[in-house]
């Protein structure tokens, strides 16, 4: 299952040079993340009240940054989940341009997180949230 | 050569789960090294004023998040220079709590980039560039 | 002529108490504005170009913030042009509910700026820019 | 009793015609907020704690922008508590530049709120609240 998350890019994304300000593109990736989830079946405040979790914080990001983006452009963030390990996930983005040019691609590894705020602790990520993504990726890509 | 670059974390930093939303700590880098270059004697206004560059935009970022931080936290951020390519260099950063405690761990490749916005190119970094870092080097750490 | 711009409130929008962070809302009636003026026919991106000038940056911002919102909801945003002045103009603002009901009503004064970066300075709006958003209202509401 | 809070401008504080994106102002002068709390000798986190309060959000902001400020300018921003009403209260705020020139002037009306993310509600501004700011006006002006 491929999520598609559309940012259209705004002005105050951009900095001095014309040019997105690269933090901006790991506030979507969380954000294309948590729609990536809510498609799948499991929003993320769904998860808190049904899993018990606080959030599913990042332990681990990288991104590659191949194209600059300017004010006006749009991109569309491809995400799926890559894989599942014991009380942590992986998802993968892909961020191209409207001509389909790639500009970004980033993998997270985020981890199913319960405790309180500042305590935060990897819980085992539960078989029915697993199983959602076997049987999302069964369904075939979705547009957003 | 080490830049201290420091963060009292604010309300508006930090998400639902009351930590710090982790986009922001790229925001913060990216202030660090400003920082790092100024100190090292090169601003990144002078920086472009000299040598007709538009910034120097990421290229990869990699980060790894040991430690939530939450609301009123102080972090310190040391970054120093870890080597230059041809056109790129690599700068390391170190995000640690009051008490010593790294936080958060990241390495940003970052080009030396001319040309127009949405048209950058990188260029080869000048040697009177990488100089002040060797310089730098010599004179041992700074503090903020 | 009004503009709808519809905003899905995201995870890192809120703040610890888990409602919207004040300042987002400004970022969005910023990209609320400027989608206004792309409707009526001139991008910020064409004004630049063909008028010269380098934004139409804030003067005088006022907002009233009526119901909190949290992630997850998403508002929408009907924003007019309420007058032009000799060098800047005024656009009002309505941040609403699924269910209609109003959250935050703002009030922009902005003004039509050349110059340079830090040395801005007002200059009258031109006729033709005036004239879009005669010709725009009659056209009546558009939907984003 | 007046609170400074000093603001170095950072590259991604700024937007592309190179000044800063005025909502990162309400940013600030919200952390000036906390700040002048913190100052007095209540900070948002014993407010919370101690009173039962969830945070003071924001009901009306008004800010008047004067100058624009670019990438490395230092701003100070000066804020005091104007006036306490039954449950809410209104703080003003000064942003100068080094050279003392006034570049924003805001004043903000935040309320008092407990309950719940959503369902906030305004409750009567404690009498141990309001003087810690009658006696914090006897101190005089203190130094970020």
């Amino acid at each position: 299952m491929h999520n598609l998350y559309e940012v259209r890019i705004a002005w105050g994304d951009c900095d001095p040079a014309g040019i997105v300000f690269y933090p901006n593109y790991f506030a979507w990736f969380n954000a294309a993340t948590d729609t990536l989830f809510a498609r799948a079946g499991l929003s993320l405040e769904e998860a808190m009240a049904r899993h018990g979790i606080l959030g599913w914080p990042m332990v681990d990001a990288h991104a590659s940054f191949r194209m600059s983006s300017r004010f006006g452009e749009i991109l569309r963030i491809e995400s799926h989940l890559h894989a599942f390990r014991h009380s942590s996930f992986e998802v993968h983005h892909r961020a191209c341009k409207a001509d389909g040019t790639l500009a970004v691609e980033a993998r997270d590894i985020r981890v199913w997180a319960a405790g309180e705020a500042g305590r935060l602790r990897g819980q085992r990520v539960p078989d029915e949230v697993r199983e959602l993504f076997v049987r999302g990726r069964d369904e075939g890509s979705k547009q957003a």
